[in-house]
């Protein structure tokens, strides 16, 4: 009965929605690594990586506390991103122009999450579930923390190596 | 070659992939004010589809810059995104929980375009384009506006009202 559709429903909605992403991108992480070639870049890809697997570890927490089973539905927002990535790396050399377009589409997936997190962090608060709350509040602080690092070498370093490649 | 693709030419799939989602997008968003029952809501989704008009025509203006005709490819994620929300619309009533959810939805719409805006509006600097640059600002800084409101209509009404409908 739509009618009945509650913010928990919802809740779950986007838990489930977010549980499967996190678990593409755990498998996405360690190619785009491999198809950088910037090191700080690759170490980036591979250190998120890690807080990814914290992060599906903390929505396992999450629905445990809401008294049901971990289980995500496919999200066709982040095989689309992800499958954005895998065309662009199959479409350029390994390089600087493809080191750009990693870390941005990178930066995509970030945001995809901070937005997913950010209305399941308010979600919680409203509902009075301040465990929940606190718990995905960490996971989009290292979301954000993740893509503000991406910009800061997209800025300093990669972008201007992949402007000088064209002019070159 | 692959080894010959440059800097403009991850631009020009970066516009022509945000071209594709912003006539999406076009299509998506009187949907979604149909779908809306808050005043704000609705009135902000319409408002949004006045200035993706603007957009679009700014993505057109680009093109034209830099010798190209204007033309989209298939965005998955896009697509994505715009699909999530149409399968809530259908499994959730008219009211405050579909609002919230439309409200999220619409953010990690306008998180996609910040992060592809974000990159595109970067590398028109790095390679000296500066009216490029400039128009896409425009654009960027657009979309962060609709997220903060967004942001703000869901904190300071939509939410609460999705929570007191869950307790009711």
């Amino acid at each position: 009965m739509a009618s009945q559709k509650s913010l928990n429903d919802l809740t779950l909605n986007f838990l489930r929605d977010i549980y499967y992403a996190e678990r593409q991108i755990l498998k996405a992480l360690p190619k785009m690594a491999k198809a950088a070639e910037n090191d700080q870049l690759k170490q980036a890809f591979q250190q998120h990586r890690e807080e990814t697997e914290h992060q599906v570890e903390r929505l396992q927490q999450v629905f445990e506390r809401l008294g049901t089973r971990a289980r995500g539905q496919t999200c066709e927002a982040i095989n689309g991103i992800i499958e954005e990535g895998e065309e662009i790396v199959g479409e350029f050399d390994k390089g600087p122009v493809l080191d750009a377009a990693l870390a941005a589409n990178a930066q995509a997936v970030e945001h995809y999450e901070m937005a997913r997190y950010g209305a399941l962090v308010a979600w919680a608060k409203v509902a009075g579930q301040n465990e929940i709350a606190s718990l995905l509040e960490q996971t989009l602080a290292e979301e954000k923390k993740a893509d503000t690092l991406l910009n800061e070498l997209a800025n300093k370093d990669l972008n201007k190596k992949a402007a000088v490649k064209q002019a070159a």
